[in-house]
């Protein structure tokens, strides 16, 4: 059995918080670790470490080492996708890298599941069901007429498996009175996203039901045991199609599994506060890094403070997510809506929709503490055993304080070693680099004059990770 | 006719935009100039230069500054209250100052007013009653049933002067069925804290009904031209009383002047709205600095931003102001219960209730862009000519990137002259000062490394502005 697991997603509906190069799977949204490391943990006691995560190749780096803080080695673990293509060629190209008859257990990373022990005796029952050649489905109990969820129509129960059903039918998400009709009627689940599959099998229908995806999959094999990233230009030639349309829809053995395992796909701050625990007025409130929230009298809030002052004075059912840069207040009967703001933003030309004020890198993170006309602030934040390229900059100059750990400073010839409160100052068209030799982590303030900041002024004359010169 | 500005507020109902060290009426809240200067404005064509600002000690410097920006000369301008007594004090004093008949208009600084005419109008009518002895309040012709100010009772009008009359009481403010009844009786009006009043009288009748305040001002006399800082004992030994309770309501010889100019006390955020242009969707939307403020759906909301990008979501009725460290989300008829977050803020002991991310100072400002646990990097602007004092720290070593102007350090024995791009080094304990030499502002990056990084470790050797050594 393996962990497939899909990490790909943009998951704008959660911006603020949620970012295009960190998307809500990476980020501690429901504990203290990651959606994902959560999704990675919780299928471990069947699978150990055979886990595979597919992944857009700007967070392959993310979640590698989010893989690495679970103690898993993330070699040749993350499917990097050079392009995302929907979940059909996710699916098929971590099937490609399988040993045919491997039971795939394919877990979306960005839900949240209250009842763990549920939801693994479904996963064992459905790899049971997908090792004989069945394609497995997870069919979520509905406690709502929710809308936003495709529907499973439950058949006949499937002799020797106890439990499983087939699937007599897909159907897409429904209108409200539909909805209703679903639950009242009891055979309806949720289309959960989950499958089990056996990546033989998985490939053949593919073939049989989706010959073109099947056929531009092909030549990505040699990529797919995640040794090397897959060439942009195989996998742009996939065509795009979820694996509900392109094989679930079309098989005809297809399985249903129905579990109630306190699911969420926290597809919206609604969502979110659902699964998060309210203080006594009702309220759910999270403060963290040196942030506080004060709430008046009000109740069915979701408030989350990082780093600043929020206060709330007499709201109820309202949204409030405060990140460095970006301020989210929204209705929570809205909350679907915040897509739209990510819309409107994005029209404007904001950079906030894309990343946060901290950006990861492989070798760390940096955070922008200021950016002016003619001068730019970041505290850097480097790995210990790690370096960024060795590169100059043509428009700006910079200065280095060291506030934390060692530093190992490469400037034309020389190499320096600056512990904190010491400072280096590199020249414009200077070759320099930033090292951390050392155990503990190493954080350095920059200062970057000039009459242009923009992070497309780098020649990377060496880099330890691959990335190209100019880029 | 001099006018007496009180500039001694807190306003605290504003937070966070406004707070202790940087109170209200120095900020441009409805407008391009502060409230303060908009006050100053709106009366030299009655006065001229002959102005006087009463403010507390703390915050003299900016109602200088402010002043200058309004091309007076602030010297003996700017009367500085070493600790804040209400207004029975601070207009006595302002008093004591003046030549005897001179009619005083005073007017808190921390109001709008729409019908600028009228406004001056009036307070030419009332100099001329005030000027034959009386005492002169300014009625407001109410429009709302308001429970929030105090009222006055308009008795008989006075003879020989058009539109004046009698004030037959005050009265406190009443609750809302009372207030009904005012409004429809039509004979009170709102006490809108201005009055015109001749100095000599002012303090004849502080003698007869308040000979405490009276007395209690006599050794401040000396200070009461501006030209030296008031002592902090004398002061503090003036009872703390307002001039409604201490003479007007018990003086005989009070005056009203009915008036409607559009005012407002600016009390909320509610009465800030109030005051500001819609946008077609009823909503005030302002960003600033570079922020972006998209409001989807729903009216009747205050979105302010500052910097950042603040998305609001089918709210109706809700106050957004978010600045660099504090964010308030309120009901817009629950602003009133803002000072009540102030007042818990206040107990958890948060920075943020007293001050700005930016803090002015007499030579400039500076701004906290982060603060660590091991150091703090702030933007340090310098006015032209300006210079900090000469001070050394005993657990910090600090690094200067200048990114604007020139700036002239001392360092030591040493005096240096940078530029944009150039950096020193100031080791623990060692003398150090940053002085503007040039005509444009001076920006400096501080990177403090340490393992105390307060305010406090500061030795003052020398200093521009009188401020004692290690304060």
């Amino acid at each position: 059995m393996r962990a497939v697991i899909l990490a790909g997603g943009s998951g704008t509906r959660l911006w603020p918080l949620s970012r295009r190069s960190m998307p809500k799977q990476f980020l501690p949204l429901a504990g203290e670790r990651s959606l994902l490391r959560q999704t990675v943990a919780r299928v471990r006691p069947l699978v150990g470490d055979d886990v595979v995560v597919v992944t857009a190749a700007d967070t392959g780096f993310l979640a590698a080492r989010q893989l690495e803080e679970e103690g898993i080695d993330p070699a040749d673990r993350v499917l990097a996708e050079p392009v995302g293509r929907n979940t059909a060629p996710a699916i098929g190209f971590a099937a490609l890298g399988a040993v045919p008859d491997t039971v795939l257990l394919v877990l979306p990373s960005d839900h949240a599941i209250r009842d763990e022990d549920a939801f693994r005796r479904a996963l064992a029952a459905a790899a049971r069901v997908a090792a004989a050649g069945w394609l497995v489905t997870f069919g979520i109990q509905p406690d709502r007429p929710e809308t936003g969820y495709g529907y499973i129509r439950m058949g006949d129960p499937l002799p020797g498996y106890d439990g499983a059903r087939r699937v007599e039918r897909f159907v897409e998400k429904p209108d409200r009175e539909t909805a209703e009709a679903y639950l009242a009627d009891g055979g309806y689940a949720w289309n959960s996203g989950m499958f089990a599959l056996r990546a033989d099998r998985l490939l053949e229908e593919l073939g049989a039901h989706a010959p073109d995806v099947r056929a531009a999959l092909e030549p990505l094999a040699p990529y797919a045991d995640g040794a090397r990233p897959a060439p942009r230009d195989l996998y742009e030639a996939v065509p795009k199609i979820s694996i509900d349309y392109a094989v679930m829809e079309r098989s005809d053995r297809v399985a249903v599994i129905p579990v109630d395992p306190g699911w969420s796909d926290l597809g919206s701050f609604d969502a979110l506060a659902g699964v998060l625990e309210p203080d006594g007025d009702g309220n759910v409130v999270r403060a963290g890094q040196g942030g506080e929230a004060v709430v008046l009298e009000g109740t069915d809030n979701l408030v989350l403070a990082d780093g600043r002052v929020v206060a709330a004075v007499g709201l109820s059912g309202t949204v409030i997510v405060d990140t460095p840069d970006a301020l989210l207040v929204c209705a929570r009967d809205r909350s679907q809506d915040v897509r739209r703001v990510v819309e409107r933003l994005e029209a404007a030309g904001r950079p906030e929709v894309a990343g946060h004020r901290t950006v990861h890198r492989p070798w760390g993170s940096y955070t922008v503490l200021e950016l002016g006309e003619r001068h730019q602030v970041k505290r850097i934040t480097v790995l210990p055993g790690r370096r960024l390229s060795l590169q100059r900059h043509r428009r700006r100059a910079e200065q280095w304080v060291v506030v934390r750990g060692t530093a190992r400073v490469t400037r034309g010839d020389e190499v320096l070693d600056l512990g904190p409160g010491q400072s280096v100052a590199i020249a414009r068209e200077q070759a320099h680099r930033l090292e951390n030799p050392g155990a503990e982590l190493l954080e350095v303030v920059e200062v970057q004059t000039g009459d242009y900041l923009g992070e497309d002024d780098i020649v990377r004359l060496q880099d330890d990770f691959g990335r190209v010169p100019g880029a």
